[in-house]
């Protein structure tokens, strides 16, 4: 009979927000890790998730970070590849840890790291696609992540066994995964991601200050996004400009044809994107 | 001591969807009517939403509406005059019943009725900003009013009285009422509810079939509205399509300036688009 093995026993969160909290109370509650330890920059925060069961233990003393054997890198991602580097040093060349993050943009930043060729910890980006307009370890929910999709971003140089077992750990938090390369993880997450947040946070300034009271559950949903924190998208605007600037040139054709057809009253052009747009809208299952 | 009387005693409802279908369970369950008549195209369907308890009555003889003293017109915006001219004469010139219909475009509409300058049965028009993407009286819920707001645009004829009792009517509904102009409804709601359609609906045109798998609930959120009925939204598009696209023209110049910044990586107006827009976003109570 197989003797049942935890895949990892102390998980380092490095940046206990939203996601990183997220990230510890979910992989307690299924039982992937066994201790998990919170590394931040205010130990009055991190004190108080620890009393919020968030975390088990928490500290700004990265030193600590040599007791785990998974970290995850939960910082905004301009501070990512230093964190990581950091975190890489703290651990030493003979450690068998395994380092991610959870960046919204990775070709930058796996290539800084893969650039560096530091021996010991090995480095997987990875991308779990949940999050919300919120921040802080409060709106941390341990099911945030099922049903979702993580991208892994393996460099070619990771051994297959290594990025089966960060597999395993996200599996464990309910997600299903995905390998990608860094580059074209990027250019889909411009669509699927960051050209919403640009459109959202657009739609929100075009309206006019008596146009407020006249909203409706439409409005709402379509820009609930823009209410998104700026620390967090700052970076990954900058990180992933061009890429954005290509997803916005997709949409600026698709605008232009509906435009040219509104001026026309063209009803069956019209009627073709309205159709379009629902029939692909119904091919999501969220 | 004051008798209560009811403002209105039997509503009819053309056209039993989604709206129709709310309004008709909105109106009973607060007891501002006594009786709900649905008139539509298909007997089976209006049976089965008197089975189902949506409304009293059902029938394709549009006749009966001579038994309402309110009629709310809930057909697509392009069928509204046609049917609004209907009911009229079927009321007669002697009839007091108040006309009022739920169309997402006003202008052509208001104009168009107050053109034919019938005798008899008064005409608002109304705007109650609800809804959802699902269609049918199946989705249709007596909530769906509470805390939305109505607009009315009553001509410039309309007595004071009648305003004030299909205020009362909307707003026993749950719902806050606001008047303004045909024209200045459109050009906001442009603004509020179409342009957000035209986005969400380009949005979900612009990804790729493999982008698909890479979607998190802020691409389902910013696209839900794409999954509306094109039977509904064409006729809007075509009727408002002068001021949707000076909103998308509105919106064309937000995004360029966007665009430059990012080519730019110009850190302090990327970082200023996306903090007006959090800011403006947070100003809103939905």
């Amino acid at each position: 009979m197989p003797v049942h093995v935890t895949p990892f026993s102390t998980l380092a969160v490095i940046g206990v927000g939203l996601i990183g909290g997220s990230i510890a109370l979910a992989a307690k509650s299924c039982g992937i890790v066994t201790r998990v330890l919170g590394l931040g920059r205010k130990q009055t925060r991190l004190d108080a998730a620890v009393r919020a069961g968030v975390i088990d233990e928490g500290s700004t003393k990265w030193e600590q970070v040599a007791t785990a054997d998974l970290i995850v890198v939960c910082t905004p991602v301009d501070r990512i590849v230093q964190d990581v580097m950091t975190v890489t040093d703290l651990l030493g060349k003979d450690s068998s840890a395994l380092i991610t993050d959870v960046g919204s943009t990775k070709e930058k930043i796996c290539e800084s790291i893969a650039a560096h060729e530091k021996e010991g910890a090995l480095y997987i980006g990875s991308h779990p696609l949940a999050g919300s307009e919120q921040s802080g370890w409060e709106h941390a929910a341990a099911d945030l992540f099922i049903n979702r999709t993580c991208v892994l971003t393996p460099d070619e140089t990771i051994p297959e066994e290594a990025i089966a077992r960060l597999e395993r750990f996200w599996q464990a938090l309910g997600m299903q995964t995905v390998r990608m390369s860094s580059a074209d993880h990027d250019q889909a997450l411009a669509r699927t991601s960051h050209l919403p947040h640009v459109v959202a946070s657009a739609l929100v300034s075009v309206l006019l200050e008596s146009d407020m009271r006249l909203v409706s559950t439409g409005f709402r949903d379509t820009t609930r996004i823009a209410g998104g924190d700026p620390s967090i998208w700052l970076p990954i605007f900058l990180e992933n400009a061009d890429a954005i600037v290509a997803a916005m040139d997709r949409l600026d054709a698709r605008l232009g044809e509906l435009r040219q057809a509104l001026k026309r009253k063209d009803r069956s052009q019209i009627e073709g994107f309205l159709a379009q747009a629902k029939a692909r809208r119904e091919k999501f299952e969220f």
